[in-house]
This record gives structure tokens, sequence and C-alpha cells, in this order.
């Protein structure tokens, strides 16, 4: 590990602003130190990033596809130190890391399967018809070709699967997009490895230099820099509202706005009905203390938000949920910063008229780790106070107590966008459930069913994104083939000439 | 016609500001009040589209298939009243109103076709697989669901094809997305006349009130009001680059962001190689004399920049399409602001250095008739001036003469998004064009081969649409069946009960 930049296939560092990761763990800074990209160095990486896009958007999908499996291969070859690196960047265990790695490969080579053949680019063909009248018909063939160079904003809570050669990465280079990542400071040496894998390939695979670059950053200044670059036409990012919405603004006010694809923040309300409360309340605890503190509540997916209704069983349900995770074993958080940001959170909104504490954990822990709290509030204080909406990033979930579904229904509709949300129902009440599905259907892009939202299935059916805030455009889906839409645009030609038009459009020509 | 707004079934018109539509021909306004909507009729639109999306986004396929047909009917059984204010409205001909309703009433038709199955919203099943290890894999299915109320503002330059229930109204309420239109003030009455129709429709087909309205207005405040409107889900536009990006940065900076798409601005470059000059200079010059003059030069897609290589024959080339394109006799605009923001660009264009007239059209005109005017410059020039690359709205051209291939590149290069660019070259030449067509991809969202930009075919293959400024999101189409997907965003349902499932996704459950 160098703690220098990648410009292309050259590592470089003349900057003068350095920074170093840190161990939540032990308590105490890593030894790389990392520098920053200078403007210069931002300007050398679109640059080479441009010129890279003139051929890599042409190349054959099977040698993008050669590519994106050879970095499948780098990242496994880096073994131990990868694995060492993450878990001391971040925090998470071992098992957690090796899990993150097969799914960063499995998308890799998810991506690689679906650009092997053209079909993915959708090619559309309208014949001419010569003797149409009063006009006759050109011949049309259209295409989904790349946008150019995409920047990716790694996530805090990913270092792999969402980060220097994750979900977005994986989608922009196979659509024929070069990348620059932005890396994620908090993990800036796995970072530096993955980019040193994903620069490997590319030099063995016979890929233009400047197809990818991996700039580091400790502040807001080089993804500012990156978003603003005429040369970059895309942005990726997972991370914070605050984050996304000032990546997003500043592309939306460039001479030429750029999309911005953001998955943000969400509490993922989860909706227990009833007859779940009455049938399988022990149960539904169990689970979601579970859910709760799962990766120490450090997932999008994390269910912040449990909404019920006044019924018998309810007050030891919530009881019941409170011992249960708070039972669960501390765990250190991915950062200090998110650590303190979970507990002042946490506090905040404890501190609402009407919230009141269920269950804290209260064992003595080492810094950095983040015991579990649950908190309960009414459905009448939680519709009067926005504050009690925010998300907790960590182990925390707040139970609405609703005082009937049409209240409920009001507190659906009262939140802001989500990633997913969940129904615990009987089937004796799924006749019921109408007006509950139907208000949620509009503030999220996925509802589970008699499930948790944790644990995000990489598929075609699958919908990550959602109404804003969850995402800055509902239009997408971050997570599956389908992610690769973010970053092409359609293309047609008219009359074209069959020896000028791309293989897959030549067919009967 | 009233004059009055369509605030859901209701005629109303409570405000005091008052406009009317100008007939260019006899330069005289035409006899109708019209009433801007006030505040409290745009919330009263905006609050019935939201109840009204509750129950129109489920409706069946083919219920709204039903409803887009039966406007289509309502349209034609307006006959000769429609035809007449659409050409005092416009000074556009008969041919051209008549031309243009059947556009229209194809458009709804080719949408009520495509919803009539489910196969448009991309049902995805992924099935669940209980005995995977680690994780069972869940059951996800995915289909497209509507965004919610749409907004779409007229075109002035197609008061039926692209305004009222043109193409983004058809395929909004295709999507299953109630529509207020923002009527294009130079055509209000046709667009009265039209919201009539599908009021009338919607009645007869029992669609909820507020599934459309139409709100008049002369200035930009009703406009303003409905994209700020938080019940408001997406944008459509068809008009001015500064109109377009205006709407799009509102739309931005709400709270909840929401998708615009704009289609805006365009200049069309036609690059004519050597060798076309060579042996078509005569044909070229014909064939381009009428594109340029079609419609009075008022289409999106008129080419209004042709670039050349200096070669033999060019001279001769530039001063025969002069001599044709003036011969063409002069029409009205659409309206007297139209023809002297014309008068005005060609004016500003012609003043910039190195810019030299070639031909203008020089017999006597009535008022609002714009005769055309080719003007040529050199390429060094152009590189030199952007002013020179603004589109003068109108049957006017700039012949651009490069000195070699890199520079005519290096101009292609220079230019904003386009909607199209045009290719005119010889057999011969084709293995040569690589570098411009490289070029020209980056600037366009289509590419025509020895043809015309003028006439956009309603096709699947079409892409109308492209970088900015031609459109605000290049990743959709204006036109043709895929331009549905500007109003839909995919969601999941995961491990849903087959009973509570939307129909096409209960196969095999």
């Amino acid at each position: 590990m160098t703690g220098k930049n990648y410009i292309g296939f050259q590592q470089l560092a003349a900057g003068s602003m350095t920074f170093r990761t840190y161990d939540p763990v032990q308590d105490r800074p890593n030894d790389t130190l990392f520098t920053e990209a200078t403007s210069d160095e931002i300007e050398q990486a679109t640059f080479l990033a441009e010129k890279a896009f003139r051929s890599y958007r042409t190349t054959e999908g099977s040698k993008r596809a050669a590519f994106l499996r050879a970095i499948a291969d780098e990242i496994l070859a880096l073994d131990e130190i990868l694995i060492q690196t993450y878990m001391k960047e971040s925090g998470l265990p071992q098992g957690r890391a090796i899990g993150e790695r097969g799914r960063t490969v499995g998308q890799l080579r998810m991506f690689a399967e679906l650009i092997g053949d053209d079909a993915w680019r959708k090619p559309t063909i309208d014949r001419a018809d010569p003797s149409r009248t009063p006009v006759p018909k050109p011949d049309l063939r259209k295409l989904l070709i790349p946008l150019g160079p995409v920047v990716v904003f790694g996530a805090s809570n990913f270092p792999l699967a969402y980060s220097t050669a994750g979900g977005d990465t994986a989608s922009a280079l196979a659509a024929g997009c070069p990348v620059i990542v932005k890396s994620h400071p908090m993990h800036a040496g796995t970072g530096e490895l993955v980019a040193s894998a994903v620069i490997k390939a590319a030099q063995a695979a016979g890929m233009p230099e400047g197809v990818f670059s991996n700039l580091n950053s400790s502040g807001i200044e080089v993804g500012k820099l990156l978003v603003m670059d005429p040369k970059v036409k895309a942005v990726g990012f997972t991370g914070s509202i605050g984050g996304g919405r000032a990546l997003f603004d500043l592309a939306a006010q460039r001479d030429e706005p750029i999309p911005v694809f953001a998955e943000m923040g969400s509490v993922n309300p989860v909706i227990i009905s009833r007859g779940a409360i009455k049938n399988r309340s022990g149960e539904i605890a169990t689970t979601y203390s579970k859910s709760i503190t799962l990766g120490t509540g450090q997932f999008c997916t994390n269910p912040g938000l449990l909404l019920t209704i006044d019924c018998e069983g309810l007050d030891e349900f919530i009881q019941d949920l409170g011992r249960k995770t708070v039972s669960v074993d501390a765990h250190s958080m991915l950062h200090p910063n998110i650590h303190s940001a979970f507990q002042q959170k946490g506090s905040e909104v404890l501190s609402q008229e009407g919230s009141v504490l269920v269950a804290e954990y209260d064992k003595p822990t080492q810094n950095n780790y983040a015991g579990a709290r649950i908190a309960t509030v009414s459905g009448e204080h939680f519709l009067r106070n926005t504050k009690l909406h925010q998300e907790v990033f960590g182990p925390f979930s707040l139970v609405v107590r609703c005082k009937d579904e049409a209240e409920l229904v009001q507190v659906i509709q009262s939140l802001e966008g989500q990633l997913t949300g969940t129904i615990l129902a009987e089937k004796e009440e799924y006749t019921n459930l109408a007006a509950v599905i139907d208000a949620l259907q509009d503030r999220v892009g996925r509802i589970i069913f008699n499930g948790v939202p944790t644990g995000v299935e990489v598929c075609d059916a699958m919908t990550h994104g959602g109404p804003y805030p969850a995402s800055t455009d509902s239009r997408f889906t971050a997570v599956g083939n389908h992610s690769i839409l973010r970053w092409v645009r359609p293309f047609s030609y008219q009359d074209f000439p069959k020896e000028l038009l791309p293989e897959v459009l030549k067919e009967a020509k």
C-alpha cells in the first residue's frame, strides 16, 4: 500500500494534504498515509477518462466482460491482505469481509455475463417501407450507448460491494463508461488495493489508460471538482442525504446538467399487523432483534421504524423486542465519526416529545462500539414531528404505536421516500391491506412480505432505489443487471449503410 | 370555446388575468378571451390529480387503452372547428393541420396498442430458492409503476402533436399518470378544444375526475407553481432552452427533486462530404432548400447548420443552395414574437465576424411572414465564436466551410448536444468517416445517413432527444413507444402473497 492515487495506470501523489484511515476496534489510526488528489491530478484523471472513452465505448462486449472477470480474479488474488485491510478500516468481522468480497466478485461476473452478448443494449429495428404514402418510411435502428466518464463515490458501509469496484463501478465499466472513483476516506487502503486489482486487470486485458482512476480525498473538494468537470457525464453515489444532495445540486447547476444516481438514507418502515402481534409476537421480536443489529445496524435497509396498531399484546411485544435487541452483543461501528453520529441522532430522537426509551444496551463497551437502543412513540407524536422520522444509522429502531388503521396510513403517507417497506400480516388480514399497500407503494421501491428488509438480493427483479430521498431518481435501481441502464442512452441510426452499423444492428440490412 | 380552464371535469375561470391568441396570417388577435388559471385553481387541479392517481394507476391497461382511443375519436369528432382554430392560431396551412391531427391521433392509438397488454411494464420474475445456502433466495417480482401526476408544457410549433393531447400527454396517461397541461398561450383555443375532447373521453370511459386538467397562462407563473407543487411528480416540456432550463432548475431545487424531460433547441448539423458535393451538389441543394424551409423552418429538427470541407464546387453549391432556398415562397410564422425573434437572431448571426450573407428572400411579404436566409462562415470563425452556434428558429441555415477534415471534427466537437446529426457522403468515402461519426455520436441522439433531419418517424427505434441541451436527460426519448419510460419506475415485490400481486406477476406463484 502506497497511499497514492491511481491516475490512469500511474500512481501519483503530488499533493500536500494527507490523512489516515482508522481502526475502530483497536481505536487507533492505521499506518498508511494517504495523499489527497490535487486539482491537476483530477484534471489528468478526467482527461485520461475522456480519451479512454473514445476507444473503450466501442470495445466488444466480450472484451469488456473479460476485463470484468479479470478484475474479479485480481481481487480474489489479493487474498489475505485485502481481508485484513478491510477489517482494520471498517471494524467489520472476517466473515462479513469474505462475504462482501464474494458479492463484489459475483457482481463483476454477473455484469460480465450480461454483456457477453448485446441483448442488454436493446437493439431495436424498424425496417424501411419505401412504398409507404404519403412519405416513405426510413430504416431506423436503435441501440443503447454509454454516456461517457462516470464518477463513483464509494459507500462507508460497503468497502467492497458498493465502493471501488462495487456495483456502480462494475455496471458503468460494463456499459462502456470509464470510471473515476472518489475513494471513501474511511477505507482508502481497501480502495487502493482494489484499485490496484482493477488497474492490473485493465493492463492485462489491453484496456486504454484512463478507463479507471482512483482518487483519495478526506473532504468534499475532490468530489466537487470531479462532479463539476465538463468531461464527466454521470455520477453514482451511495451515502448520506446531505452528501448525495450536495452532489445532485452541483450536477444540476452545471452548464450541461448530468444525471446523478444517489442512493441515500432510508428508515425502511415495517408494518406489523394486529394479527401478526397476536400470533407470532415472540418470533417477530427475535427476527427483528437480529435484523436491527445485523452489521451493527449499518445497512441502508436496516429496519429503523416499526409501525404498529394498538392491540392486546403490543406492550409485551415492544418489551420483548427491546429485551432481545439489547441482548445482542455490542460491536464496533465503522468509524468513530459514525459511532458519535449514532449516539447523537439516537439521543435526538429520544429527546423529542412523546419519545420513550424501551431498552438500551447497558454493558460496558469499548470505544466505537454501539449497543442497540429501542424507543417507542405514539402515532400522534410521530405525525406532529418530522425529527422523529430521521434515520439513526446504527442498531436503533423506533416503534410507532398508531391508534388505528387510519392513523397508520397517515403515518405511512407522512414518510419521505424509502428503499423498502415491509408488511408483517396474517393470511386472514390480506383482504384488508389495500390501503396500507397503496400508501406504502407511493413511498418505497420494494415491498417485502413477512420478511426483513435487510439482505438485498442481487437479481433482475430487484429494485434498490425509490422515491427521493431513498434515491435521487426513482426510475433506476442501484442493484442488479438493470442498474446498467443508469449509464446509457438510446441512439438511433437512420438509413445507415450496413458497413457502418454496429455489428448487432446489421441483421437483415 | 369559452376561454376557461379545465380543472378536472369543470370549466373554471375565477382569475382576472386574460389574454388572446393571435392570427399571424391575418395579423390580428383572435376573438376568444382566455383567463389565466389562479393559484387556487392550480391547487385544485393538482389536488384532483393526486386523488385521481390513487385509482387511475391501478386501472387495467385495456381500460386506459379504451380511454386513449376515445380521446383520439373525440379529437377527430371536433372536425372543422379544430382545424380552423389550429390554422387561426398558428398560421400553419390546412394540410399541416390535418397531418398533425393524424399524427396526434396515431400516437394516442399507438400507446393504446402498447398498453393493451402488460409487456411494456417489463414484468420480471426471480423465483425463490429456499434451499440455497448460506441464505435462502427470496421470491422477487418486478414491474414498472407510474410516478404520479405529470405536468405537460405544450410546444408552440406543434399545437396538436406535442401539446394538449400530444406525445407527452399520451405517454403519461398510458403509463397511468394523471396529466395537467399548461396550455401554450399561442394556441390556447386549440388547446381548449383538445382538452374538451380529453374530458369527454374521460367521462365516457369512467375515468376519475382529475385524470386530466388544462390550465391557461400567458406568462411563467402558472408553470412555475405547477412544477413546484409537491403533488406533481414529473414534467414534460417541449420548447426553448431558456424555458426548459428554468423548469429543470425549479424541479431540481424542490425538497423532493423530480424528473424533467425537456426537449429543447437544436441546430441539427448536416455534414456534407466532398464526394457528395462533387457528385450531387444540385440534388442536395434542392433537397435541403426544401428541408430548411419546411413548415417555415419551425421544426426542432430543422437543419440550421451545414458543415462542409473546402473543395472544388463548394462555392457553386453554396450559391445554388442560397438561390433555391430563397426561391421558396415566404410563409407566415407561428406568431409575431416568433417572427421577430427569427429576424433578430438571424441578424445577430450575420453580424458576427466572418459571417457572410449568401442569399436572402427579397420579395415583399406580409407581416409575420418569414423569407429564408442562407449565410456562410469559415470553420475558423465558427470555432472562435459560439454566437454562431445558436439556433435561429425559422428558415435559416449557416454553411460552415472547414479547411479540412480535422477542422470539421473540431467543429462537431465544439457543438452543444443536438437532436440529430446528418451525414451526406458517397459510398467510396464510408471507410474514412470514422472520426466524423465518432464525434457526431457524442453530440446527437440520432444520425441520419444521406437524408434530411426533418420528419421524425414515430416508431420504437426512434430516439428524439440527445445530449443537453437537445434534452435535459439523454437517457430517454420524447417520441415513440419508449417515451413512456419517462413516467414510470421499477417496483419490486418480495415474497408477496399471490392474491395481492398484480395480475401480470401472479404467474406460477
